[in-house]
């Protein structure tokens, strides 16, 4: 089997490769060729699979063309330009998110004018095509009218992907991932950051800073949920779904001081201090338009699972980024 | 003011374009300036504005650049390929209803980086945006799943349209069509033809086929009642509307019996006897897909009127198309 993943430089992405290498297979086949595409390069894996790193813009002439040529059974599409910087740079969000997923998603209908050609695509969406005024709860049936431009190029991409889908063109499924936290890394500056930064920062000793009421509350997957999610994507029979390809993912919903409780339950009430409270009249605006209630009735009924309480995402950044303990 | 009409020399062109021409105002400043545009030739209306006629692919580099540097204040953008065709050939759908309003939208923007521009745009977009499951009744905060290319194509560009108003590129208001009855001209082969062939024909005097059973029922506006809503769009306030652009419009919901019924108070029962019943499988099933329950909510609210009787609907037939008098 070839696995082909588009954005595999990314926090998600490499993620991903790291499982897809470790498993050595997907849907129950050897994956004996792995292609990993980015606009940056993409470390090379440790790993048995023959793997191949393309540094491409998909955006531009020939790039998804010669990518497809290849033919991979399997294509995860995780590239994009984040929320922030799509609103600061109206041509770029355009360009890649956009075009460049359209470009992909031709690319596979030309190659299969060659010979015939349908493989999977798993969409990395997002909860960003929704804007308020919100339902409660949000369902798989809920408008797409995003309230940003990153919004708009995911809501876009998930119409050609259904059309694409449709027309049987290739095999497509969109996953609308939660907020992912704990995210790892270093405190970002993200209106979101802090989900994560109030958690990581204190299991290793170090202060963080709540900007919000504890009272605020979030949808929440961690990144290993995050990985399972596309895993079960690539394998599952999507023809139930009809032309409706775009699914919320499932997801914990908690509020931080469910958060905070959890860390202290499991790093002690020392960790709990470490987090100072400086409320930010800006953020706590920001975050009081964000939607909280979802629904994600088809990805349950499908088999998607995350987690369900805040303990076992915490479990998780423990043995994926801490080597199992705390320091 | 200076108006300019893209897909003038459609059906629904040409009439905005007669009102436009005959009113000689809109909203309630003289059209100094009018600025036809299409892919095919434009016919010249007589009239005293200041006529400039383009023929044009705006999707073609440069083209949409060209028309807009001519800073028109109000745009209205009609043109697209039809369902039918667009479903044929799916690169021409995707360039001339995607790419074709992207370039024109872009146009826009552009435009004003260079000096301060914001135009009313309305948008003729269209109920394909919705596909099955329908509710009951549809409204604003339905979700667009289309089932079509067509309708992708234009749920894309609703997006789109919404995405610029936003962020003040410019004021833009998408007005989803009911079908549109009685369709002047000849009868044609799309599986909508029959709810206007079987009036159009027999008011004059014609033989016409009805291919479904007398009780399934649509949502209709005339061409009077269309051209209506595009000159209500242009004038209006849309603040109120944030970023959700896209109306469905109001219409007339009424069986086909109701037709046959209108037709006979209008024209006796010989009109009504020229329409035979020749049951079509097909027809009947693709009809039978359709959604008919609509509740134009927000356009009833800012003023929005279709017809509220098949009788109307003839009797704007009889005095737009036929002179005013039945042979």
């Amino acid at each position: 089997m070839h696995v082909l993943v588009v954005g595999a430089a990314g926090m998600i992405g490499r993620k991903l490769v790291q499982r897809l290498v470790g498993d050595g297979k997907l849907n129950g086949d050897d994956i004996g060729r792995l292609t990993l595409a980015d606009i940056v390069p993409v470390p090379v894996p440790a790993g048995t699979a023959d793997v191949v790193v393309v540094t491409a813009d998909l955006s531009q002439g020939g790039e998804a063309e010669r990518l497809i040529g290849l033919r991979p059974d399997i294509i995860f599409h995780l590239a994009a330009v984040v929320s922030g910087e799509a609103e600061a740079d109206f041509d770029k969000g355009y360009q890649i998110n956009l075009d460049g997923t359209r470009c992909l998603f031709e690319a596979i209908r030309l190659e299969g004018q060659k010979e015939p050609y349908c493989p999977r695509v798993v969409f990395c969406s997002s909860l960003a095509v929704f804007g308020p005024p919100f339902a409660s709860p949000i369902d798989d049936d809920f408008l797409t009218a995003p309230l940003t431009s990153y919004g708009t190029q995911k809501a876009m991409a998930e119409l050609l992907l259904s059309d694409y889908s449709r027309r049987g063109f290739f095999d497509g499924v969109g996953i609308r991932l939660p907020t992912i936290c704990i995210r790892p890394g270093k405190p970002n500056a993200a209106a979101s950051g802090f989900f994560s930064n109030i958690l990581r920062e204190p299991l290793v000793g170090q202060e963080a800073v709540l900007p919000v009421e504890e009272g605020v509350r979030h949808w929440f997957a961690s990144p290993r949920a995050a990985i399972s999610f596309l895993i079960h994507a690539a394998g599952i029979d999507l023809s139930g779904l009809g032309a409706r390809r775009n699914l919320i993912m499932p997801g914990l919903s908690a509020t931080v001081a469910d958060q905070l409780a959890a860390l202290e339950s499991v790093a002690g009430a020392g960790a709990r201090r470490l987090v100072r409270h400086e409320p930010d009249a800006r953020i706590q605006a920001i975050v009081d338009g964000w939607a909280f209630d979802y629904a994600p009735r088809l990805a349950l009924s499908l088999g998607f699972r995350a987690e369900t309480t805040f303990g076992e995402i915490i479990a998780a950044h423990i043995e994926d980024e801490l080597g199992g303990n705390l320091p």
